[in-house]
């Protein structure tokens, strides 16, 4: 009833239905300073016969009160025979004119109330019950009734809930916003700026129809803008166009994927993955011809290796490629239903060429899987012979993309076709290779996919910062219940609601480091450190992708309702990223691959999952020495101690290393007692899963911290502290189980860590909407009218 | 290379680029032995200096080779001169050669192996190396390698990966699925077969169309052929044309929502929401007038609740209904923008009449929200004067339900139009209730809402269970990866995969058992346990809901990228039952209302936040005492303790109590500090959640247990018991840290704990495919082609 007019009315005025008929007995004094506790026993709910015989039992003792009095008062505790409606407004319109004469001292208990509206309604001085037994009996009633605090006052006065104060603007973060924008920007900050700017132009207003034929188009002309604002060519060399800046074009896919994207993908596929394959695993002759064509979005293109039965296991694609050397040529063949390209985007309406993955073979002998360049397309879009190509038909999400289907019935192409930057054949038909290992040839085809996943990774934190910026705005502004008396409560204010979202902050900031951490070292890569950047790649897109979606998810619940509006994002942004965790490698797949990598020490192919020599380092990893933890540490709960950052990185590399050794262990056991490696693999999988992350989160981590130090404004770094703190005592909490398992903490300290993490929670609501901001995200792009 | 067809062929005899110019150094028996270490150590990778090194000095301190072999063999390991592609060809083939004619008993190392390639290269008996210091320097050279295991021997001579099975039949499942489908459909089983035939009929085919109006028409035409059959009017009194089986429509929605749930939402719009608010809030004189043309759905309508400003807190509503006592009507009026109607299903395009909730006024005075029946449209459709109606747009999902939003400017009712079955108002303007509580009576009103959470929870696993059904049959079917020399791997032979889809089959067998248990108390519920009813409904709706979510994305994940096409049904899965976890009460608010039931005993009006006597119950609850487990039982491990149900219940019944001690203790802590209960509630959320999913999970576990229990055919209880335990140490493994945390389980008995469900997981796998069978759900209706 907060939100209605208090009566104000005196009943005995009152004409018609209301209560003027009891005017009689409520002049009765000794019945009034009841009736506060009478109102709200009666208010909450029934009486119950045991509360109401405690009750008239006291009544029955006082002997202050008439007989009169404690008969009515008795007759009005009968569970069996409640009050009207009508007696229950009388009632609360007497104790409400009393109200404003109750001084703020008096307003404690409903006995003190009773008093005063005793003296306001009878106009005497109350006298009647100032014994020390009537108050002890008065006390003792509102006892039995539960009623307690200073909120069955407030409410029982009616004290209104007050509209929203006109001025709802939350308290100001810390820090100042442009500079962590810079911050997070870092060295392509112009680039950044341009693309945000860009992303504002009316021809990147989101597509509002439900059609896929006009949606396909209309991201195919976003497409085109980028590639003549030179986007596409960013990371190609500068003689075909482009500026060699291969961590620029990341960054520009990087804010275009505020935006739709259906946009970044297709934007990916053309420039990356097709022009991608061409500029890596071409050579010389291929990037003159196609590379500037590529860049430009003349040569719409396709990159086909995923087949209908072989995605994850490409080593086992079925498309056929046979050279025949009496005509020069290469023979591309579908040899099965399963063989067929599939999910293959650009390739439903707009792709010309295709980078076609194939296993060669050469008078029939096999030569592993290679890539070809097949077209399939004439520049008029006609369908080319031999080619069949379907649509994939809707899909969960990513409409704007034209994935499809691809066969081929005995194509020929010409041997310069083949992108023989690692291996060629020779016209005569010798195949040739500076790579003498298959294996490694493959793999190393392969990691020119590494850019492609980086990509997705920062893609899926741009789409979890829109997410998280759309619900931490919605969340400063909504409120919903509340206090009696008192505005309505921000969502921001209510600890689920902050626990829900602040630590996925904390993440999106964390995996902005790691990630460009990342691009650095991919930039910077060379033929030792290969494997090490490779095992980044899997470990950070896996994470990353599986923390854009429980992120969206957990930012569309947090707005209710709205969160479920189209119209606010959260629609397009599930259902386009969803496919994230599954294409450029299968997350689950990626995050064995990490593991695998661990146990390796990088030094090895870790995509093969039945690597010979994996299981040389097995035996030197099961028998890794775990300093064990000082016990009092296992112990230690003050927050110096937890939020400093040597503490925290020896416990995630703690976990790291014993769940290395761990797994080494048991594949060791499993082998020594004649097991393939490959069944052992299969039976330690959820452990290798628990090392893939533990080793993500370990190096997420180190960035994060690094970050920190780095920070030159003390204000950043003093937020930015407290994000990593969250970040790095959440990954605890999260494994407090595994932690308290394996001896490393005892309860006290992970009660303390869940402490801490509730503190950081409460600390940062308020620099929430600050860190929201700072991602800068362009309102053309966020678009969402919630947080706008 | 595992698909490659092995060389047979001999290079000597090759023409062209065959190695037939290595003839000569390959004809020397000492050479031809290190063969295959020699390819394997080159085929994996590079070799490392230090490998390369340790070989050559072996090598040159054989005696028994000559110094022309010891000067080739080195030059073959210089890691600065790896062999060429021809070369490693070459060596292949004549390993390869050899193959057919080594004895199985001398594949196990490749010392062996090159012992019968030497022979069968040279045709000569090799003896040279069979001295034990020669073995012993070849052992050494192999283990140099980390070559160990038969897989590298298997992949050196080409075993080639067979072909799928012809059969990729499973196993069978060890129970009849007939008769476990009779036992989940239970007492409606001929009503349930009723609605599966209904929806095989082509009038039932998913809409193909994008566009929203064609797909609302759709479903409004699939509602009234629902209605034709009876299936609306299910709950209402026989009089009116029902069968007064609340039940019987609760299980026509479960089966429904294996079809499109936009279908059953609009049905659960028209005939629970808004005819069930007729049906429960009305009198006969609504109950006559409408009751019937609502279950023929000649009169659709809306069910007003919700505004764009009040949602879970439906108490605060601003919709104002103002007693005209001149005219004997009331005036239906929106004050503000917040106050209009929102997300109101039917609202947008059907519906003509809505029950309306709104603040009554009567002479200036609050008498709360209470519903009303506001006409919006004529029967043509066009709206009525002084309403205004927009369209909510696209959503996220559930596009064949036309939600909208509502505005009323002044709009007069007459007196009848008030749902009077609680409360009415008198010709002259009183308000009469037979509840004199206001807080009562609210909740008594909302009260009528627990059938569309019971609804909204079994739709939700209804939707989790079509998922469970298409990733199972895709994983029993899809292989990928694999041994050498074996058919890939099916996918539910991983144990990453059994661990991702077998829990959460056990989670929706347990809600079957539960939200059944749940149905039948409400429909057998009385005035002394709505209370508790209202408390389960809230609570597995919540659990349930939030379960599907989980399910779905998880069941997408498994199924890669065929589960992101929209044909195999996640896409509309996912974005149909996202909202499940808002509408009909918000989870998070739910979840703590379930916590505020547990802490009063079920006795109060639990939704209340502000419950004046929520406090006293704290007190009682604050001194419980839970007894200890005992030491031993704490490091029990065995398999015969964790799997008894006994042990099971009373771990989850443990946290439980725990935790409502706990909470209480909070929240006594803070309010005899004099703190408002509402800020006490507030720093205690989480808390508060966690207790009421210990609460919830303890009651599906009760349920599960009697429904093994009670399952008479012993085939069925054993594989109900894996479910069910499953179920039950998933739970335990879930909240590990929690036990651990309290000291009522050691390290040993989390790790136990963690294996069993390993193993039930293990165990499970060839059950699956009947389990999700046993669903019975028409193939119609999951309509994906992966899991036809």
């Amino acid at each position: 009833m907060s939100t209605s007019t208090p009566a104000q009315t005196d009943p005995a005025q009152q004409p018609g239905n209301h209560p003027a008929h009891e005017a009689s007995p409520l002049s009765s004094q000794g019945v009034l300073i009841f009736l506060p506790m009478l109102y709200v026993g009666w208010a909450d709910a029934v009486l119950t016969p045991s509360q109401a015989a405690t009750i008239r039992q006291k009544i029955e003792a006082q002997s202050w009160l008439s007989p009169e009095e404690r008969a009515l008062l008795c007759q009005w505790v009968d569970p069996g025979n409640p009050p009207s409606v009508a007696q229950m407004k009388g009632w609360l319109s007497l104790i409400r004119r009393a109200a404003p004469n109750i001084p703020a001292g008096a307003r404690n208990t409903l006995a003190e109330l009773g008093i005063q509206v005793a003296r306001a309604a009878t106009g005497n001085a109350v006298d009647r019950c100032t014994t020390p037994a009537a108050c002890q009996a008065l006390d003792d009633i509102e006892l039995a009734l539960g009623l307690v605090g200073p909120e069955a006052i407030r409410s029982l006065l009616g004290e209104q809930r007050p509209t929203t104060p006109e001025s709802t603007a939350p308290e100001h973060p810390s820090f100042d916003v442009g500079r962590m924008t810079d911050l997070l920007d870092g060295r392509h900050a112009a680039l950044r700026q341009k693309v945000r700017l860009l992303l504002a132009d009316p021809v990147f207003q989101y597509y509002e129809g439900t059609d896929v034929d006009g949606y396909r188009e209309h991201i195919f002309h976003g497409c085109r803008v980028l590639a003549r604002q030179g986007l596409g060519a960013l990371s190609y060399p500068r003689e075909y166009g482009g500026e060699g800046d291969l961590a620029g074009y990341i960054s520009a896919m990087e804010v275009l994927s505020h935006h739709d994207l259906s946009l970044v993908i297709k934007f990916g596929v053309q420039f990356g993955l097709f022009g991608g394959s061409i500029a890596m695993l071409g050579t010389r002759r291929h990037h003159e011809k196609y590379l500037a064509q590529i860049a430009s979005l003349e040569l719409p293109g396709c990159f086909a290796m995923t087949e209908l039965g072989h995605g994850s296991n490409v080593r086992d694609i079925q498309t056929q490629a046979v050279y025949d050397a009496g005509t020069g040529e290469f023979v591309i063949h579908t040899p099965s239903e399963t063989a067929r390209k599939e999910y293959i985007g650009n390739a439903a309406k707009h792709g010309q060429l295709a980078t076609v993955f194939a296993q060669l073979e050469i008078d029939g002998e096999p030569y592993g899987v290679n890539a070809f360049l097949v077209p399939i397309r004439d520049r008029e879009g006609a369908t080319l012979p031999g080619v069949r190509i379907e649509d994939n038909g809707l899909k969960m999400g990513l409409n704007g993309v034209d994935n499809g289907r691809l066969w081929f019935d005995h194509v020929r192409i010409p041997r310069e076709n083949m992108l023989n930057r690692f291996a060629d054949v020779t016209p005569d038909g010798r195949y040739e290779s500076s790579i003498a290992s298959e294996s490694r040839r493959f793999f190393t085809m392969l990691g020119t996919l590494v850019g492609g996943r980086i990509g997705i990774g920062l893609a899926a934190l741009s789409a979890a910062k829109s997410g998280l910026t759309i619900a931490v705005r919605y969340a400063t502004r909504r409120r919903q219940f509340g206090p009696v008396g008192a505005p309505e409560t921000r969502l921001m204010d209510y600890q689920t609601h902050q626990r829900r979202l602040l630590p996925l902050l904390a993440n999106a900031y964390a995996l902005d480091f790691a990630l460009k951490y990342l691009v650095e070292r991919y930039e910077t890569r060379s033929e030792d450190d290969a494997r090490e950047v490779e095992t980044l790649a899997a470990g950070l897109k896996a994470f990353s992708t599986w923390n854009t979606t429980h992120t969206i998810q957990v930012c569309r619940e947090a707005c209710g309702g709205q969160g479920y509006m189209a119209a606010n994002r959260f629609a397009a942004l599930k259902a386009d990223t969803d496919v994230f965790t599954t294409f450029e490698g299968d997350n689950t797949v990626l995050m064995q691959l990490v593991a695998k990598g661990c146990l390796s020490e990088f030094q090895q192919q870790f995509h093969d999952i039945n690597a010979y020599s994996l299981v040389k380092f097995i035996a030197r990893r099961a028998s890794l020495k775990i300093a064990d933890l000082n016990p009092v540490t296992k112990r230690l709960t003050d927050p110096a101690h937890l939020l400093d950052s040597g503490f925290q990185l020896e416990t995630l590399r703690h976990r790291e290393e014993e769940l290395l050794a761990s797994v080494a262990r048991r594949l060791k056991k499993r082998i020594d007692a004649g097991m393939d490696s490959y069944a052992a693999m299969i039976e330690c999988q959820t452990h290798l899963m628990a090392l893939g992350n533990a080793f993500v989160e370990r190096v997420i981590l180190e960035q994060f911290v690094l970050g920190v130090e780095r920070s030159p404004d003390p204000e950043l770094k003093a937020v930015l502290k407290k994000l990593c703190d969250l970040f790095a005592l959440g990954r605890m909490e999260e494994h407090k189980g595994w932690y308290l398992e394996h001896g490393y903490m005892e309860g006290q300290k992970t009660k303390a860590i869940r402490r801490l993490v509730d503190q950081l929670c409460f600390e940062l609501r308020t620099e929430a909407l600050g860190l929201v901001d700072a991602f800068a995200i362009p309102d053309q792009a966020l678009a969402a009218p919630i947080a706008l």
